[in-house]
């Protein structure tokens, strides 16, 4: 169950700034003050500046292990690429994950990559190359999508042409590969990491993104939230 | 199939090291120059400055993936300690791991810990506690175990209580822990790159380790290889 798909307008779109902070307010009359504080401290450390594509995850294990990853990380937004299978979390592994993360669904490579580099992000292909680097020492000044193929044959030939970088993880064994969560896990460890010690990087959503957000949390938590915030919202309006 | 036991002398500990170097350079006869390339490249690489201890893992899929993330960043050793559960890795997930990898079984947590203490490891446990400190932070100048607790109820409170030093992964969302696997493979990932990183630390094993563990490496590639090194040695010794 996708939280919203691509092209969605988030709930509430229509407020101003202040009907929102109001809306917000009231809304959370119905959750306890401990998961006021939660949404209220965990929101501002969520970012966009750094996302995450799949292109083609088939086993529910792996899936739901990276939406667990990218809440962990503090990472919002996770698309995924359904050329020939569904994205499918196992619920147990997600850790109700899927709440907290949006993911946005593609039928395409092209389509996804395109609209992403539309929206500025610097295409990152996850994968050994000859113009390959480090993933310590990837720039990370421009917004940038991590791209992470299938877990048996990788990423396909188009995702690979289309990607604006590439980089590895280094590795010191026989094996040659890490499981597909680990490699996840692993880059957005050592990515989020320098984001958040970078001195000036702007890695933080807008405030009204942040509001957009909270409200969103907070419909997710509320006995039928979405109902109950429109409700409000119509009274805001109102008022 | 633990590869070696606790307290097992390598093979071949009787032989002088110019004896061992004219026992490799014979068994290599037996495999191809490529993996032969490929053992005196990864051997070099290999440290046990940095090893794992696991206290009671029981899914296989995890002991697994453990195996393999020890493999792909240069650990040699891995202990585990058997309380409860035997150590079983599913070999599907380990990809041929436990051939490189050596792994010491325990019987109990304090006989695991206290062993490692001796050889001048100290233990460093992977749980948040109230004198913790970021892993990234961690100082990896002594050497450094790093334990790791079952999956669903963490570490025991004897080996918290073991333990000189507690590390976390840093966090910024809903979920509050990451998977056993991955707790590991982020672990390992952010303190081999410090130690292989560092200008004057000697975390490289010795050379006649070094040796020892090419021997055993050509042992496990070799058809027969125990039997095969065996009778060489036997030829090199009356020579």
């Amino acid at each position: 169950m996708p939280l919203r798909t691509q092209g969605e307008k988030p709930p509430f779109q229509h407020l101003t700034q202040q009907q929102k902070e109001l809306l917000y307010e009231q809304a959370c009359q119905f959750i306890s003050d401990n998961k006021k504080h939660l949404l209220d401290r965990l929101a501002p450390l969520r970012t966009r500046h750094l996302t995450v594509v799949l292109e083609d995850i088939y086993q529910p294990h792996n899936a739901s292990a990276v939406l667990r990853s990218c809440d962990c990380f503090g990472i919002q937004d996770l698309h995924v690429i359904q050329r020939n299978n569904p994205f499918n979390p196992a619920p147990d592994v997600a850790v109700g994950a899927s709440k907290w993360v949006d993911y946005y669904t593609y039928p395409s490579t092209p389509h996804a990559l395109q609209t992403l580099k539309a929206k500025g992000y610097r295409i990152v292909a996850t994968l050994p190359h000859h113009n390959d680097q480090i993933i310590t020492d990837l720039d990370i000044s421009q917004p940038t999508a991590l791209l992470f193929g299938t877990e048996l044959t990788g990423l396909s030939t188009e995702a690979v042409n289309i990607a604006d970088a590439y980089v590895k993880i280094p590795m010191y064994g026989f094996t040659e590969s890490f499981n597909i969560s680990v490699s996840v896990a692993l880059s957005l460890f050592s990515l989020t990491e320098k984001i958040r010690r970078h001195p000036s990087l702007h890695w933080q959503m807008t405030h009204n993104e942040t509001l957009d957000l909270k409200l969103h949390w907070a419909s997710q938590i509320i006995p039928h939230g979405p109902e109950v915030l429109r409700k409000i919202a119509e009274q805001c309006q109102s008022t």
